[in-house]
């Protein structure tokens, strides 16, 4: 109070001085001495103001939300499995040098620790440096791993499409040497099961080939200092249109306006086994040595996803080009198209929900002596998925449990919380599923709304006369029939009437 | 090189001054040139030192790890859902001011983010106070949910004891207006059905209440102001022998030496009920409101317990303090007892794996207008137990599978890579958990040894007599029997083959 009291008679101070007309000088050096005093009382108000939040680009999520995540985890985990995966798991933040120089451009996105004594650390930007840090450090020349986790970027946010600073990855990757195109056909089929089994509406798998896209630049006359530059622009066709990535190439890059037209014809081009005959054919491309080993594997991918029965979404794309700074050979990138719901309209163009590629560079760059581990991997951004499904859910009727409560035990009567203690026990011991109210008297109709609020199934009722009887009356919440089941049979008959058909 | 050279020449001139017996001020300048001219190389090989590790405190968790893991996560996760708890998630960060003033002593051991601009944020320390902020912000005022994650604390790491610097916990809470003490038991029970499911050896689970805590400090003459210094002290009685925590009460925290005695005295006891009795009856504890409070929900909790048929692992103890300030009520921690297994002798005193208690503060320091939910919750602390584990494991003959791979997908002879990939698919678009190598033309007896070495239980082989007949050969990799199975066949008895009884 006697600061706030010093505050005001500042603040007249500077008033008058104002009113007087006095020196300038004067004046500033007065305000300042006003502003340095409301710092020291901690804010306008006189106190702290304290803001109830998650930190920007970040959100919680409440049962709800959880039990859509646990759907959508269980289709990826259960595809990942499917093809023989193990799963490891590395620390959130790694050392910062780790870091460094595997993410281009992108790097000024890294969040970093505080320097508190000890070592410099950042938190992971994604599962692959870290995936290929374990790799090295661990000697391993061969795995085939899932990793499912948070990762961190200091990026612009756009939480209602799904973008976040925290978010996680579900990333695939098979590591080894191994024959051609192989793996690489693997990642494709399980972005293809996993994005079919979610029933996410339509989608198209793009894919490119860096080799394609480096012997591309050669050959439309880009200078190999400005290869990965030019590629970053090439990155950003999916968002905005060719003329402004053209005027960018020129302008701030400083590339030829004829390169830059000889790009334009060829970031056109998609399409599938034809595109790559033709191109093979191409008398630029054709020359480039880079170009035709990019061509000839692109071939063998479509030979092999052929096989697979998964052509018909998969589109050999000139202009996908991918922005990080680690991939060696195939690159793709799958993106859901118009979405079938009219709920979520304003979805269309979620935009990419899976990538990856061929980086079999990376684990050399932590291998003291350089040994390379060749990989390929793909991660599914689960958040743009799960925005979809939430919104979708939102718009639907369908009633979502978010626990998995088999039975309430409940009373007629007052004073028999400790029967009620009593059977739930026994009840927890046998692995049923059960709750009861934390009351010493319930009134019945607040236990049976209970059930009716959180979808549990049946309700144990123990009173005086069941109690003497030795029985339970067990209620079932759907058709309000009510039966009476011996003690020692109530287990038995709680698993039968709860059993998954 | 040139600065290589540099600095081999000023070697060669701090050794002839040496050889001098020149001025030692003339040798130390010169040992100091050349010491900063090292430092500009940037280590000692002239090149920058690259250290392949995890940060300090920190753990990859490969792939047989992962399996002890899930076992782990799966026993905890049932027990959860056993009794009703819904599922909830926060970031990994929250905003630095949340958990200000929420750990007492503790706080120091917070990692902060580096300020690069925005909020400044702070890596969770338990998911406690995360909880407590949710409830808030959500105006939530019933709810029982369980939270997985992992917490952060820049702790003296001792990783062979599984103390780490990022570590999970696993959480479950109750918060609302309730009777007393029926959620602080179920908490309780939960603990007991956790430790004995995860067949972890014998177990005890320490009983206090802050409010018999406060009671004892104040009749012990223990001024208020000291109440939570005293209390830490107090918490280390685990770790440390009375004589060194009373030392700290008078020496560093200026107790007198009579509170002290007074304070060692009530500290020496542990018991069950009668204890609660005796205690009741305490001419001085008796005398005072808080501890009369804390023994009479005391007694009713063992009440519960004793209807849970759990008291013979309970001790009410009141050496137990634990160290957050947050705690209000019930307190409680559980301690492994010795090992019965010989090859896990070094980890006798694992010590506390489960600890929690009653928060009735919390929620209200976070609500704009001050209004209290009271929460009661359990937090298991995952490392210590996985250590027991694995190194049980290891120590065991049990081969641990780390993939459920159904079938290998093989060929008996070359240039049947097609035949593969098209069976693969198919197996994979049923359902069936299927590998394949990568490789154009593997030897059949490779790919028999690689279902040996991981476990897979059956073989597809498809050959050039199998393709003309329709059928595929399957090879029961334990007992090496072979029986050939029509095409359309092959899923339904893969499946009989694999289902688990």
């Amino acid at each position: 109070a006697a600061q706030e009291a010093a505050v005001r008679a500042q603040a007249e101070a500077v008033r008058r001085l104002k009113q007087d007309k006095a020196d300038p000088d004067e004046i500033a050096k007065e305000v300042a001495k006003l502003l340095e005093m409301k710092a020291q009382l901690g804010g306008d108000e006189g106190k702290p103001k304290f803001v109830l939040k998650t930190p920007k680009g970040t959100r919680d999520y409440g049962p709800k939300q959880m039990a859509i995540r646990e759907r959508v985890f269980n289709a990826i985990i259960s595809c990942f499995k499917r093809h023989g995966a193990e799963v490891i798991d590395t620390p959130v933040f790694e050392l910062k040098e780790t870091l460094t120089g595997k993410y281009g451009e992108d790097s000024k996105l890294i969040y970093d620790l505080k320097d508190q004594g000890g070592e410099l650390l950042s938190l992971r930007y994604d599962l692959t440096v870290p995936f290929a840090r374990y790799l090295a450090m661990n000697k391993i020349t061969n795995i085939k791993r899932y990793h499912i986790a948070k990762v961190y970027r200091r990026d612009n946010p756009a939480m209602t499409r799904g973008r976040y600073r925290e978010f996680y990855q579900c990333d695939f990757d098979i590591a080894g040497q191994f024959d051609p195109m192989i793996p690489d056909a693997e990642c494709l089929k399980i972005v293809h099961e996993i994005l079919s089994d979610l029933q996410l509406g339509d989608f198209v798998i793009k894919v490119n080939d860096r080799r394609i896209l480096d012997g591309m630049f050669a050959v439309c006359g880009v200078p190999d200092s400005k290869f990965r530059t030019i590629c970053s622009s090439v990155d950003k066709l999916d968002k905005v249109p060719w003329e402004e990535v053209r005027s960018e190439m020129v302008g701030e890059k400083g590339l030829s306006p004829e390169a830059a037209d000889r790009i334009g014809e060829y970031v056109q081009l998609h399409g599938g086994l034809d595109l790559i005959e033709r191109l093979l054919q191409d008398p630029k491309l054709s020359q480039n040595k880079l170009a035709k080993e990019g061509l000839g594997d692109m071939k063998l991918l479509f030979e092999y996803l052929t096989l697979f029965g998964i052509t018909g979404k998969i589109s050999f794309d000139l202009s996908l080009a991918r922005g990080l700074d680690y991939y060696t050979g195939v690159i793709f990138e799958a993106v859901l198209l118009q979405q079938e719901n009219e709920h979520v309209e304003e979805l269309v163009g979620v935009g990419s929900v899976a990538g990856g590629g061929r980086y079999d560079g990376l684990v050399g760059m932590f291998d003291p002596k350089g040994r390379k581990v060749p990989c390929v991997g793909v991660s599914i951004g689960i958040e743009r998925i799960f925005s979809i499904l939430e919104q979708r859910l939102e718009a639907s009727e369908e009633k979502i449990r978010t626990t998995e409560t088999q039975v309430l035990v409940a009373s007629a009567q007052k004073k028999l919380l400790e029967e009620r203690l009593k059977l739930i026990s026994e009840l927890w011991d046998a692995g049923i599923k059960a709750e009861m109210l934390y009351k010493k008297n319930p009134k019945l109709l607040n236990q049976l709304q209970y059930c009716e609020d959180t979808g549990i199934p049946l309700v144990a009722i123990v009173g005086e006369q069941e109690l003497k009887d030795g029985v339970v009356k067990l209620r079932i919440v759907a058709t309000r029939e009510e039966v009476n089941i011996r003690r020692e049979s109530l287990v038995e008959e709680i698993r039968t009437r709860t059993s998954q058909p």
